[in-house]
């Protein structure tokens, strides 16, 4: 169970009235649960910034799956990272269409570069990586 | 089959090296190819930017699944959705820590709400929602 | 002189002290500070989202003062949005290269035209919109 | 005078139709162009994630310049860096609010911390560091 520490801000009337708009909008429950998300988002980023830690990410690709080699391309260059790669989902998009999203486990860089493989291939012709985190030390 | 057209482009030598460094490190086969990536990820950011057609994101979350009552919101969230959640995947990082990542199609401004709905669930520690495409018109 | 509010909230020990740890890497004097400006971050990039308030951006562009007629073009572009633009600053960065940085008042939807506008100029080879706010109401 | 290079692309019609009318709204005046902006734009972002180069930034603040000691400090930072800070705007927002644009070089690393440094002065309501280029090598 993880230890809870409570502390005061103060903030600005106005400045406070806009921000409960806001996480009214965006379904919030209470402030504590909106500020520990902006801290959690501050320090996920400074990780990937800093580029050592281990990370997670998730590189979504979106390909039609009529181009010739595209697929094997795809399964080889996930496989000679399958140490990093903990899973794939694959959706049908339309006829053509077929979008993957890759859950890829190590440092910052090692992602980047796994993604940058994947969106490379020839044939995808969309893709994004969203930088996230194993979670630990967040709580 | 997508017709194909072919024209030229004139680039200075000093930049047209450095960008010759760049997709030799990202790893395409060729210039066109490159170019191609290059131009269909401006064509989606636009798209979001306007926010009207239909297009595909995947948002991505990581949370606790001690937390109480978590799965079960997420569950409620994502069925509120259901026209709109094409599938998803869930991952075990750890004792703890579970991803999902949410495949969903509609308008910029419906995937933008649900994005914004799933991170802000307590319990949720970090999310990220990667805009891509329905792939149409992008050959 | 603005209201203050006080308010408490909570957070997992292992959170917080990342968060102390992370402040103190950027140099914030308090909690307080840090999190008013994770709150006012978040609360500018809703602003610009949303697209309908009064707002300000800066957009910096690199270019080549040799390029025939440029100087004459951007400071057309500017002229015709004159109302908009509020000031610009001129650096010469180097026997070739000038930047520019203009501060721009209007909807994020105008703010967002006359930097696609600027950045797209023939001879510009760099731009970049920084969205940023008046200020007002977020004290 | 650069040496210019002239190369063939293809491209799907639809693609490059989608294409022709975004650089249409962008104000871009043949695909040439167009496509230079987009391969700059992605050697620029590429320079700032390796972090070593030689860079320029701009980072602008918006602050009350009734908070105390602010202007003060806020030369302070400027001046304890003063070889890396070429030229400064300011602007007065309205009765209360300022906003300073400030113009960096350096690497990358030392263009953000500079930016963390101006972002995070007590008193700043809002900060965005513009990460652009020296021009050298995008000709």
């Amino acid at each position: 169970m993880a230890e809870l520490t409570r502390f005061g801000i103060s903030m600005g009337s106005a400045l406070l009235g806009q921000f409960d708009q806001l996480i009214e909008r965006k379904g919030y429950v209470n402030r504590s649960e909106a500020i520990r998300d902006l801290v959690r988002a501050a320090l996920v980023e400074d990780q990937w910034e800093r580029g050592d830690e281990e990370t997670v990410g998730t590189v979504t690709i979106v390909y039609d799956h009529h181009t010739r080699d595209l697929a094997e391309k795809l399964t080889e260059h996930q496989h000679s990272h399958h140490d990093a790669i903990i899973s794939a989902l694959h959706v049908h998009l339309d006829h053509d269409h077929c979008l993957e999203v890759a859950v890829v486990r190590g440092s910052a860089e090692q992602v980047r570069r796994l993604a940058d493989e994947l969106i490379g291939t020839k044939g995808v012709k969309h893709g994004k990586l969203a930088m996230t985190t194993t979670g630990e030390g967040l709580r």
